[in-house]
């Protein structure tokens, strides 16, 4: 069976030229970064190259822009890197209920060790509810924590309506635009926010690389200690080849956003069209205008979409559900979002990428349909 | 001129069958090893393997290795989440005062929130003095750090002799092997270590991969929170190309361990003869047996090695030295040893790798020798 693969919000594949770029550092220009011999010299000029161009796509100075080993550590370095930071103005934070969970888990820990937290809710939508997230700051608040897109249903947040205030409060704020970038303009200046974390391997980059924005003279200690490495920000011998091919995917993705933006917004179309032909109750959730391009969240109403998932595996999508000793748990964004269990056992991510294809859809909605129709015949009545 | 790369203790190439192995991985097995689907399955058996693989080399059982972004994260995690995990055992640590920064400066971060540590010092040859190590223990001690192999002076370490003692005393025992795999043996078990950091780089592997040995049973808190990828240890996507490029590397390694050792002993010998021809006041550094069979460390009287290294940037060495303000600060564990500070000014680290040649350290010898000598004539009267 042909494989289709509709997971992007996932994982990417790298683009051909981001491969190509990064060849040359790993076969010849191996040199560490920080050595000051020809071999070195020659992966800084790569390594230099790279952070030009995300600070280009981000609208910002190179010097603001950190690499990491991937988005979850940069949003552990922002959190726990703010909160050590800033311990003496205070120990509260605040965030959305949906955050990733390397931002939840960071938080949670911080609890653990004396912090409080604020999640604030979101809508039916996935909107995260802003006004009383600017409510919720308070004088001994040091970080706010707003994603720019949701994830699993694809939501895009209202970070700039936040971030003025919080700022004005004297509040770090965080975005975590992995999910965005490529997809949507990422631009730190517009939504004004003093930190900023992506993920390459989310927009056809390598995985294992990450990037957090920080605005000059926010305050930050490092997650990793060590050599100073990257303005003493995160120690550890830096990963050129991973990192330029960062820089590529970004320049790449940022110059056809508005080729990409199209393709992937018909695409998304075709689907769900073709999706209601076959189940008229369908339920779509995230918000219907400010959503990501590529990202289609639906559930199908007394669809068991685990099972589903696990009779079609030459079919990557996902479901955001987790297993636990044989009990399925539907995603707690849903469940943030007030769909009920039932329906939320039915859920269906769809994340397209820019090479997928009109035939692919069509495959993949009739072979959804069939598996659930069989699924449906078999199921023993409630 | 021919460039020559002398300095595999700072990174290393990759073997052309690490990057044959990496290659599909980058290319078409992409997925996420998180995911449930085909692609995801498909990565999710190259981590596997690559994991097995690991732990048949440090001969112990896949499930005690996490993979992480590095070595510099792995010695973070190992002593900050031990200390973390520990705390109701004490706050004290004992390390040898010529660990790793990435050990020395989690181990002073750790401090500055109220923990005390106590640094042990080496002897001229670099051995940490193991039996003042052992006394430093206490009831409250939670964390133990002693490398491997020193990666500047090459010196082995007797791990074992302390990593006894230690675990009897309840104390957590780190040993730090990132310069050791491929050129010494590394067997954890008889090392008789609860927790060891090893780094894809310094054998052939891509950067941005490390790797922490956790003995089962080994309290540990994790340095990145999020989603539980590896045993619930490190979160993040999980680099699956640069892991699986880390276990072929060291399969390789450590199958030609025998044949690569006697080829850098050679080596390193030729090296040392040659110079001691040109410098018959040449101090050699490090132990006199237990070396590295790769490393030669010499400092030469007289000599300005940073001005050195400066005028032939196309052979690749190191000397240790920081420079600040325009300042030069020799390196710290040549200080620790007790080498005097005009004396390491003339440090020289040459790492060899299992690719150099004969005609290579001839043309270093040649090199450095006509290169010191112009110094000499042009350096100003003291």
């Amino acid at each position: 069976m042909t494989q289709v693969y509709f997971d992007h919000n996932s994982t990417t594949p790298l683009l051909p030229e981001v491969y190509e770029a990064m060849r040359p550092y790993l076969l010849t220009d191996f040199g560490n970064s920080a050595t000051g011999h020809d071999f070195g010299a020659a992966a800084k000029r790569g390594l230099e190259n790279a952070r030009e161009q995300v600070a280009r796509a981000l609208r910002c100075e190179a010097d603001e822009v950190t690499f990491t080993g991937g988005s979850s550590e940069a949003n552990n370095l922002a959190v726990k890197g703010t909160a050590w930071a800033r311990h003496q103005r205070g120990r509260h934070l605040v965030h959305s209920a949906v955050e990733h969970p390397s931002v939840r888990a960071s938080v949670a820990w911080l609890c653990e060790q004396g912090a409080s937290a604020t999640s604030i809710g979101v809508d039916a939508h996935g909107s995260v509810r802003t006004d009383e997230m600017v409510a919720a700051l308070r004088d001994d608040t040091v970080l706010c924590a707003l994603m720019l897109a949701q994830n699993e249903v694809g939501t895009v947040m209202s970070v700039a309506e936040v971030s003025a205030q919080a700022r004005a409060r004297g509040v770090t704020m965080l975005t975590d635009a992995s999910q965005a970038v490529g997809k949507i303009d990422v631009d730190v200046r517009a939504l004004d926010v003093d930190l900023c974390v992506i993920a390459a391997h989310k927009f056809y980059g390598p995985k294992g690389v990450g990037a957090l924005y920080v605005r000059r003279g926010t305050p930050l200690v490092s997650l990793v200690h060590g050599v100073a490495h990257e303005g003493g920000r995160r120690a550890g011998t830096v990963n050129v080849a991973g990192i330029v091919g960062m820089g590529a995917a970004i320049e790449i993705v940022t110059q056809r956003i508005a080729v990409h933006r199209t393709h992937l917004l018909t695409l998304r179309q075709q689907l769900l069209d073709g999706l209601k032909k076959h189940f008229p109750d369908i339920y779509v959730s995230g918000h219907p205008h400010r959503h990501l391009p590529n990202t289609l969240h639906v559930c199908i109403p007394g669809l068991d979409s685990t099972e589903l998932l696990r009779r079609l595996p030459h079919i990557a999508a996902s479901n955001g559900a987790a297993c636990h000793w044989g009990v399925t748990e539907p995603s707690h964004v849903l469940a943030a979002m007030g769909v009920s269990r039932e329906l939320a056992l039915g859920a269906l991510r769809f994340s397209l990428g820019v090479g997928n294809t009109t035939e692919e859809v069509e495959q993949v909605v009739s072979e959804v349909a069939a598996c659930a129709e069989s699924l449906r015949a078999t199921a023993s009545p409630r």
